[in-house]
């Protein structure tokens, strides 16, 4: 059997996460049993949402174990196959960690999907067309549930869910305005990503200020707000919510370094009638079919054009994911293994 | 033309609202046009809404005018009429405002409707069999959309809303826990509302302390929570909140004040995937007759006793509505004319 490397979560961050929470080690892949693939990853996937698991605390997910592989998607090849239902050579999707080689029960509903890269590139399958593009479509049509003329607006906007969200708007007639951070990711999202309006949130040092920027971007307020962020931003767009206008809640990456970080004024979600949903899609497959479809076309039509940061070899999965966190990132963070 | 009394809001609260803000004056009621009709109210609705209304800022309604009728719900009695829809001696619900006498146009749809003294007392239909109620019917029926076995919360628990949501949830078989302040409302709560069991917020001094409390009344968590007051309260409910839990958000009382009341960990939405929504129930007309009627048939059969607290006198309007948001009211607060 191949060596296989990994990378554990060998202790848990108090405060701000660190390479020093992570530990490389090697070791065997162990034989199959019948039943069972092994899967060569070609790129790993790193997401916001794997920092709140590093936390022992309640998050939406049970914590990542200490010790243990740290958990993640995963694109890669079928390189041993014990099981009818693959073969060598097949690429495949699938939650095999920050690691080399993963060993999948393929009997285990939805642990491996097969994609096919006709028209779309492997790594895309964990970004546009994979989980952030399926998130992007839940927060948007099922909870932003635009109607014709509505303004949407997106935090973290050049990211793979932000860019997935934008596409999916403006193939809904919507106006869509992002929010990102540094003039070349708001070009990026005006220019590359379809974007009517992109604002720079670092030039502003409150919420105040960053509410008035957001509010000459839409003059006629704000319909659906779809949250990666939190903190200021949030409380520089809730101001600006329309009556009756829809929140997907879907990241709060600035309360994950443990400093709670408060909504301000809440009494906006009754004075407006608002709605707030926090949601994580892994928890509404029934939706991820006529997501994937829709997403799959957008990117095999060139009408979304999803960027990658990539980083490469197994060793670099911590710096670019705490690089992510920080906001280093330009578009799906990404780690090419081969 | 009867002499009317009328209190105007002559100036807006800086801060806490007082009797100074308001103003009491004397004039004749005006002659009837045809399709008027001249209501003598015998019951003004004290409510918390009001208070949200006399700030300037953005609030889910125009603001009250100023050196106009301070506006709100009134049960009376028609006593003169120059509308084919109503003969002298009707009795009516309308939005008279905090005077004597009120001139309705009853052409306009909703101004006045006629209710039936026989089985509920008129003044109840200002609380339990009217706007309150409905509001309780709304939040629990359309938001909060319980199923068999949920727990639900409601804060200002023996208040005008409480008290009905207590029998709209017991009548759906939920478990039911009310948090009110003071042993004699948590009594009161548990032995003539039905609630299963009624928390004290006055017995603790901080969100985690009122948060214990209330999780022994919730062995199995919260899946409803119907919010009246905002701040700490809401702070000690949301980390017990199921995942996929509804709050309707009703009042924010906390925060009429002008000191907004930030939302401490906004991050739980997220973790535990909840349903924030802000409502005013005058906004869902066409809920009403179910509601109503679901409400008088609750009140008729005894199932709902609303308490009732009663200022006496015209004047002595603002010190019970400054009085109602301190929480001196107990049930719902009215004022009687006659």
């Amino acid at each position: 059997m191949p060596l296989n490397q990994q990378i554990l979560l060998d202790n848990r961050p108090t405060g701000e996460a660190m390479a020093s929470n992570f530990k490389l080690v090697s070791g065997d892949t162990p034989a199959l049993k019948d039943g069972e693939v092994l899967v060569r990853h070609h790129y790993l996937s790193l997401d916001p949402y794997m920092r709140g698991r590093m936390n022992e605390s309640k998050s939406y997910a049970v914590p990542q174990a200490l010790g243990q592989v740290m958990q993640g998607g995963t694109a890669g090849e079928v390189v041993e196959s014990r099981s009818p239902k693959f073969k060598t050579g097949d690429q495949v999707v699938g939650m095999g960690g920050w690691q080399h080689y993963s060993v999948v029960d393929a009997a285990q509903p939805g642990a491996l999907r097969k994609v096919d890269t006709t028209h779309v590139p492997l790594s895309h399958y964990l970004g546009a067309v994979g989980m952030p593009g399926v998130t992007a479509w839940y927060g948007l049509v099922k909870i932003i549930a635009p109607q014709a003329g509505n303004t949407v607006v997106v935090s973290a906007a050049t990211g793979a869910v932000g860019s997935a969200f934008a596409a999916l708007a403006k193939a809904r007639g919507l106006r869509a305005v992002g929010i990102a951070g540094g003039p070349e990711k708001c070009k990026y999202a005006t220019t590359e990503l379809g974007f009517d309006a992109c604002i720079d949130y670092k030039l502003h040092q409150d919420a105040a200020s960053l509410s008035k920027a957001i509010k000459q971007a839409c003059p006629d307020g704000i319909d659906g707000y779809f949250e990666n962020v939190g903190g200021m931003v949030l409380d520089a767009v809730l101001p600006l919510m329309n009556a009756f206008g829809r929140i997907a809640l879907c990241g709060m990456i600035a309360g994950y370094d443990g400093k709670p970080v408060p909504l301000s004024y809440p009494a906006l979600i009754l004075m407006s009638r608002l709605k707030i949903q926090g949601f994580i899609v892994s928890e509404h497959m029934e939706i991820w079919p006529e997501a994937l479809q829709e997403l799959g076309t957008l990117v095999a039509t060139g009408k979304l054009k999803p960027r990658e940061s990539v980083a490469h070899g197994l060793a670099a999965a911590p710096d670019a994911f705490l690089g992510l966190l920080k906001g280093k990132n330009f578009g799906k963070q990404v780690v090419k293994l081969i």
